[in-house]
């Protein structure tokens, strides 16, 4: 494979400035490469021993129709960020949305559910994936990170989402306290979770338009990210438990505003 | 320090079997070592550079009253698990619960609240110890897994469970069907959260007694285990997400089951 080429995927796995400025991300294995929408699709690059094997004949179609590189097991391994590659990777497209505002109009021209979720100085790498997982899962709309956030397309980001990086949008800010303020002016509700909170996550109503607030993993978040909130609110907790995950905290909101939304209809209907 | 030690305490971070033998583990950290619980606190180690620095007064006093020996920093590099040591280390006797039927009446005198969480195959130590963490949070009576979990004694397990490990019964099995027969017999509700269930997890009367069972990350329960489940729960999910990370399956469930005690207490009050 050409060295340069080779040389520039490895800082692509390590630089999240080069991701920024390529616009260009890594995506690992055939699970994933699978999943990338095919318009957001770059490059792709297969092992010798991948492709003596059998594979999924959705992905074998795929990388056929878009053209692919076969490349050395030895360049395979030094490409990949895994301890054991699994013989492809894809380079795809970043797909940012512009700002808040257009992110809310796509929102509500697709009919979105009016949930989204917040994350400030989020750092670990698979805590973020697995938020991403998460808030997909319970029908967020869009998640919004503020730059102290670990990038979410660093490898072990991409792989830690299972593909809901591929699908949902992330905005990316320098802070988040203007945009809470711009979404408290359009009336959602902005919850922060909080350790000091006084009113608890279940006994809010999370069926309007809800914005969920998760800080940091050691810190939580800062006093003046919270003092923009319409309300800190915290998980119950028994025992000596200090606090929760990040994203275990996350997961707990997100599901928890799902459920009520789902009870809502069923009251309805 | 002395040679032999050294070399039983990385021997120690590394080998389940080694600490199954000893009933030892490695406790890593300030933080952590303060919550050791004493009747547990075997030998403790501080760094030269620790020593020198200003500490908790609690962590202070309790080394001083348990006795510590202080070793090289270079040593301390040696027998911690992470990449920048902390400075201090215990050795802490594991607490394992008899079998199941002494544990039941543990938490029958202990006045329990009848949540048991059982963990089928969960390999990933940041997990484990997340779900630990979870669930001493939720207010789970004590965790139940089989010999395929990750060893709940691992370095990275205690770490993810910020303590939770010193408090939390954990009873591990060779498998969990018998003891799911068993909890069955006893009046227990066993709901196993599962991809093809057709019962929405929050749908459940999660008041009385419930066993939440939790499967392996890519592979979910085995059939053997859910067919002794009283019935298969899922939570909807939205978006093309094909399944939750283990964790965070587990904490839904979890604390859908603490929201519904509180609810119903509340009721009843």
């Amino acid at each position: 494979m050409d060295g340069r080429r080779k040389k520039f995927i490895k800082e692509l796995l390590q630089k999240p400035r080069l991701r920024r400025e390529s616009g260009l991300y890594v995506v690992d294995g055939p699970k994933m490469c699978a999943e990338v929408p095919e318009e957001l699709l770059q490059e792709i690059y297969v092992s010798e021993q991948f492709i003596r094997g059998n594979h999924e004949p959705g992905l074998m179609e795929l990388i056929s129709r878009h053209g692919y590189e076969v490349i050395s097991d030895r360049d395979m391994k030094q490409i990949s960020d895994t301890m054991t590659p699994q013989g492809i990777i894809a380079l795809a497209s970043q797909k940012r949305p512009k700002g808040l505002g257009s992110l809310l109009d796509d929102i509500r021209e697709r009919g979105g559910k009016g949930l989204l979720l917040g994350l400030e100085c989020v750092q670990d790498p698979g805590n973020m994936g697995t938020i991403l997982r998460s808030a997909e899962a319970a029908g967020a709309d869009a998640v919004l990170c503020d730059r102290g956030c670990a990038d979410i397309y660093s490898p072990k980001v991409v792989r830690s989402t299972m593909g809901a990086i591929f699908r949902l949008p992330v905005l990316q800010l320098n802070e988040l306290c203007s945009a809470v303020d711009e979404l408290c002016l359009r009336g959602y509700s902005v919850l922060a979770a909080h350790l000091s909170g006084t009113r608890d996550y279940d006994r809010e109503d999370l069926c309007t338009d809800t914005l969920i607030l998760i800080g940091n993993e050691s810190k939580g978040l800062t006093a003046e990210l919270s003092s923009h909130a319409s309300a800190l609110v915290r998980i119950p907790m028994e025992g000596s438990t200090e606090s929760l995950n990040a994203a275990t905290a996350a997961a707990v909101m997100l599901f928890e505003a799902a459920r009520q939304r789902r009870q809502k209809k069923q009251h309805i209907s």
